[in-house]
């Protein structure tokens, strides 16, 4: 079964996995390809789950972790034909984690994946543990999504019920790619859409391209092609202009790091779509685990922002004297957000202690 | 001498243009190859003229509407050597004058100049008023150009000397190409951006890539670079963070259309860099010609925007489920916009009356 075709039924509008593991290897959906070709890359052991992280095969921080969990699963199968001391088992297990682990140094949740896959390792050679951990590690992934997606479709049905609009089906607009291809499976602001989908709530979905790499063009228009939901690309530039003409209900985008004040960092260019839609009346609404709440920051201004290449932008040819603003990410204040939806519950107003409260 | 490389000195910042008559024959700076290659299109005759036209060797209102003049002096060198009669004279000019106006049916300041071509042919084949009227519109699109960056700067130092900010060189955000490649030469925003140079008030200027046809990351950048100017590139979506981030000091775009009440039609992405703006305190310019002003709209909501081909954002092996949304412009709200420049004035409140007493 490949990764695009899952097991669950096309009504749940969730067919898509960016991984699996069968008969001792990870198969990765490789997301550079798309939606150009549709391919698996076969990946049998750690340095080719590492090489698979660096060369973007995968993305997205949930299912690049999980990458690295099954890419220290495959360590360990390399690991257990030696038959190790246990000291060996720790330190080869330990190494393999650091190789994975500088495959993208920045990327918290890899970090605290392959943490958690070292915790659960025991008696030296016992590979059966560790599969276990990333199997459900994978299983507790597509479940907070899915736990997101439901919460996230009730504050949406009780806003519209609240402003009148009884069952009409809704436009949403999203940004970059949170769906299945960059989780476990089903998404965080695409997961609230298909749940959307799902209670045949969504008359449609605006996708941006995402400049400059084009992951809402590339990923997420083929995504939801894939899952029968009906898609249209925009520009950023043209995102306003959508927004103005009164179609669109919903802006819902991701987060990759939540401030306790509720200020959002995500994707660059959602801080201009929020701004767009306050403008226009349209809600906004963030979907992102708990996870993503960082308390120790009171505010998004003291969250770094990663400046990348700026050969990311600049046409081939081009003049040495140009130059290129290329942030990965920027922060979008608070007040221009309606709604943070987590796996354990949704806010409308943002503070350390609501978030704490959400906390089970 | 080439068309990039003018006679003007370098101390205009103004060295570059579009097009050229040498020689009984026009040449066009294709534009379809930058910044890869520089390289000129000789053009001989009015079919000629037509094609490039209509490939986009040559884009901009005003740029193309001189390939249009020219291409009817291409058409006069052709018909003079049959020796005309009167009626065959007008006949063929009419003739040839439709034929380039059907290259882009849309394009108002085409028709605008073909029709004033027309008006001066006198006597049968006599090419040199047909060339002269040419050369003229040349000349005058350029010397408006200049009164409308003269016009700029002195609001921009009135604004600075307001502010307290002394002669500070400034930072300015730009969209799409509105230089010397769309007009006779020097521009109408980047105009603007020019005078900044020219008087030494100009610390660097930021170009959007302006989707889906990239003109900013193609064109501007180019052209600044060429001038010597600094410039950066910024995708739409960076664009709301780079103007959050504290130092762009003004907001400067050309226009398509300006409605009686100021609300303005430009290229796709405006509006929102507009909004941005006025979310940060980054005060915000339209220049473009008095022309532009069409006082029998009182709004921009009275502006019909073209759709253009899906297939301009869809990337290739795209699903053919999914849609785009691909408006060519977008109506930013006069309430958005602190400064109209024109050559004949500016204005900090639109009106129609306002719009009408700068009317010489």
């Amino acid at each position: 079964m490949p990764p695009w075709n899952s097991p669950m039924t096309a009504t749940d509008f969730d067919r898509i996995r960016p991984l699996r593991w069968e008969a001792g290897a990870l198969y990765l959906l490789d997301q550079r390809a798309l939606p150009q070709r549709v391919s698996e890359l076969r990946v049998a052991d750690a340095a080719a789950a590492a090489a698979a992280i660096r060369d973007m095969v995968v993305r997205g921080a949930p299912a690049i972790g999980l990458t690295g969990a099954y890419g220290l699963v495959l360590a360990a199968q390399t690991l257990a034909r030696a038959e190790p001391t246990a000291s060996q088992w720790r330190a080869g297990l330990a190494a393999a984690a650091t190789r994975l682990a500088a495959a993208r140094p920045t990327a918290v949740h890899l970090h605290w994946a392959l943490g958690q896959m070292q915790a659960v390792a025991s008696a030296p050679g016992e590979v059966a543990p560790l599969l276990a951990a990333a199997r459900a590690m994978q299983a507790a992934d597509v479940a907070a999504n899915r736990q997101m997606g439901a919460r996230a479709l009730a504050v949406i049905e009780q806003q519209a019920a609240g402003a009148g609009q009884g069952d009409r089906p809704l436009q949403v607009l999203t940004h970059c790619n949170t769906g299945s291809l960059a989780t476990a499976g089903y998404g965080t602001a695409l997961g609230a859409i298909r749940s959307l989908q799902a209670a045949a709530r969504l008359a449609g979905v605006f996708a941006t391209e995402t400049r400059p790499w084009l992951q809402g063009a590339r990923l997420t228009a083929w995504e939801l092609a894939q899952e029968g939901i009906p898609v249209t690309l925009v520009t950023e530039g043209g995102a306003a202009a959508l927004l103005a003409g009164g179609q669109i209900d919903w802006l819902i985008v991701g987060a990759d790091r939540i401030a306790a004040n509720g200020d959002t960092v995500n994707k660059i260019g959602t801080y201009g779509l929020m701004l767009a839609a306050r403008a226009n009346d349209v809600r906004t609404m963030v979907v992102a685990p708990l996870a993503t709440v960082d308390l120790t920051l009171q505010t998004g201004r003291q969250i770094p922002i990663e400046q990348r290449a700026a050969g990311e932008l600049l046409p081939a040819g081009a003049d040495p004297r140009i130059g290129a603003y290329n942030p990965a990410f920027d922060v979008t204040p608070a007040a221009l957000i309606d709604w943070w939806v987590t796996e354990h519950g949704a806010l409308a107003a943002a503070s350390a202690e609501a978030f704490r409260a959400l906390a089970p």
